[in-house]
């Protein structure tokens, strides 16, 4: 990766309020990116987040982004970006560092790729080597497929959407527009559904699909099963992060974010906007309401309504769980203090006439 | 997904008991299946779960299959078909819907496929797009190899399994009869064993295998390691989900159910039929009798005899954990209540004489 | 699996301190390997862990690695060879099964293979069957790719490492020397990176890289995510086991382990010769020093400082989580005594004058 950036250009693509500096930092070509910590005289850093604003001070970045009301002022030889908000602006360089990286690959299918010839590739989609479409699968105006996608017997990809190598979407699956899905990950793999008979399990057909609606970001080696019967739904704009477990007829809302190694349990339903904490599990047949927080490692074993943000596991209102945290530290000493209580009480019971 | 059933057809495929319904939902013909409260006039629908019981009387499914027992009758134009068991006859309908969805693909390897010359494929196996199989492995009868599965040196595939796009079955590594595995598991991965030698860690060969017996389902994206000698064994009849690591020379039993995420660490030894919950982990070097259970998130650091039942972590006994959730709930409430009584004695201890 | 050793040419192997045992026993050759428990005749065994030291005395292997101090005597017809180490002599009793079962595979690009005609791949390297080198893409001496391996535009793959069937690098990644890599690893995914937009939210696009140093391995499905701008980096010797997810621009010191089923969350660093237990999360933007431990299911929300040993969820230091542990079973106990403390305080106060 690298750019070549001078202070004015980068002033225009991040909308900057202000740009501040002496002669020689206002002269400097960018040509790298780095953290506060590790940037050199010719990286551009940036101030995200305000634990690490002491960093500011000591960088040897030639130029930081910072936020409008950042005090101080930069050292000899390096400028200031002020920004509202240096994380977005740092994203539209980086979006501008991504374009040139990574432009959309040409139009076609590769020849190695295995395309059924009842299959449907948009002539404006890109269709990577060693790619496998079989019958009826479809690939929309623009979409993007890398090296070694398979897409199953009528599984669709919406227009504009992107997966990288080695992304599987099962028969029937629907993956919408703008889509972005990351290496590894499996877009309907059967559900985990057996029902006892007599002495063994029997499976139960799972004969359902997942549907990815639009805007929809899947991580890499992330697991989605296809509905028993009917969907298993993810709702537009939601983000999922890597190896997260989505179960059958689990339907997520739209705009959440599922961070990785979450499990979601069947026929679990979220509302929109939810935010799920790395490694948290939410159990079978809930209900979750519109904006429900859940903590980092947290289990869930009962029905959210809208807002209510838990932790723990079994999880329950984040304050209370916070409490909890607390005090269960202090239990050495309160199994102490009862002892002693007790003593007490005795000793004033013998000396009680 | 679709279907067009009558209701007689319907009553043949599950073994009803009983069909109740006015003259208009008795000629009706099905063509979807959805929940209770998605299903339209078209849907056939069930209660498989009590749970969901309420919603029986406001569905407007147009056929719902219910226990033999379920009180009340169908709505005006819709039919009750009564079964034992509403889970059982619905996979029944689902086998049947499958069947006509996924019909075992052609015999043959198709053309991409590079297959080496010293591997062994059945003339009545399927080999998908894009496969690759090394010398010495061998495919069964009528098993199929969806795309892009891959097959190391002397691996083998019995009769009737079937392979998912994207299997990964290691050099030397079994898979039984009539197992299923979904896209992304990979069967015979290395042993996470090192040797600290001096000021650094030496990796310990893995030379063993893994074998799954007949009849195992493996979900997506889960990892079995190769033992580090001999074997890393799956039962006959187990099933195990998604996400799922298992560790070199770990020994599951049979007709166990390992849900998604759990972790197996190296060495540990399980009876037959246990169900570990999703997201649980279990020790290396343990043994577990048959028909343990382990509860979601559950961490076990210790044997557990036959039937155990074990929650939390570290797990303890399911009862203690669950009065030890209910009560650390009540902690803030204990301090307080401790810190009365302690001021209570103290006021005592004043008055007294 | 299988071996072909006299006890001769066993102690030579193992640096052996000596060989006990009757004539019988030391005249035999062995042809496989097998925990105590399991080994007959033929086969050899060792005593790794103390925990099994009962079952020598009941083993029916043939010949027992056991250490220099052992107490007691081989059975007749069985020999003891005795070690330093008896896992490290095992170990390199595997190494020369190994290198007879896993050959070097020969030199040259398997024509199924799709390499960019801009891609270098070193005359002694091994492609296999299935791969795709995309432009700029580089494989050292010796290395070897095994069937289905991916390398991204620019993507390098250092001397003498090894990737097993279908493993992913990203685009510009890079993989050092001597590192061995798992089927289903994916290095270079996307950062999980979001920022709220009005009332949506925007994706951050991810431009750095993945940089593992020499000698690092990685375990089968394990996701590495490529940093924001800059680097995601682990450091030269860190061993990784599988399902672990290491987020955009972290960075993993030197001889660390980090057990399976692992999440490590953005921006977070950790020192040399940490070790990670198995399903541990560590938050983001944390620094953890040199040595520290964390224990399995842990979950850490703070820095820790070198040396440290943190247990539990939230993570506390061990011995505390140990005590909180033994304490909370107790609860139940804890909360009757607080009950009838309060009942004998009342009854004194009645009796009080």
């Amino acid at each position: 990766m690298s750019i070549s950036l001078t202070l004015e250009a980068l002033a225009r693509l991040t909308e900057a309020k202000a740009t501040e500096g002496d002669a020689a930092a206002l002269a400097r070509r960018l040509t790298g990116i780095a953290a506060l910590a590790d940037a050199g005289p010719d990286d551009l850093s940036f101030l995200g987040n305000p634990r690490y604003a002491a960093e500011v001070a000591t960088s040897r970045a030639g130029a930081v982004l910072v936020p409008s009301d950042h005090p101080g002022a930069p050292a000899p030889g390096q400028a200031f970006v002020r920004v509202d908000r240096p994380s977005y602006a740092l994203a539209l360089v980086c979006a501008a560092v991504e374009a040139s990286l990574w432009p959309r690959p040409p139009a076609g299918v590769h020849p190695s790729a295995v395309v059924d010839p009842a299959a449907c590739v948009d002539p404006t989609a890109h269709v990577g080597p060693g790619c496998t479409l079989l019958a009826g699968a479809s690939v929309g105006p623009r979409a993007v497929l890398e090296a070694q996608c398979h897409l199953g017997a009528g599984a669709s990809v919406g227009a504009d959407s992107w997966l990288k190598p080695r992304v599987t979407v099962g028969d029937h699956c629907v993956v919408g527009a703008r889509c972005r899905l990351q290496s590894g990950a499996v877009v309907g793999s059967d559900g985990f559904g057996y029902e006892p008979v007599g002495d063994r399990v029997e499976r139960i057909p799972q004969v359902g699909v997942v549907v990815l609606e639009d805007d929809v970001d899947i991580g890499a080696n992330t697991t989605l099963d296809r509905a028993r019967f009917s969907r298993t739904v993810v709702g537009r704009g939601t983000k999922i992060d890597n190896l997260v477990q989505v179960a059958h007829n689990v339907r997520i809302g739209r705009q959440c974010l599922v961070t990785a190694q979450v499990g979601i349990a069947g026929s679990t339903v979220l509302g929109d906007g939810c935010v799920l904490g790395g490694q948290s599990g939410v159990a079978g047949h809930l209900r979750l309401g519109d904006g429900v927080r859940l903590g980092a490692q947290a289990g869930l074993f009962e029905d959210v309504p809208a807002g209510g943000f838990m932790n723990g596991s079994p999880a329950v209102p984040f304050g209370l769980e916070r409490r909890m945290a607390v005090l269960s530290r202090r239990l050495p000493e309160l199994f102490k203090k009862v002892d002693s209580l007790a003593a007490a009480l005795d000793a004033l019971r013998k000396d009680a006439p």
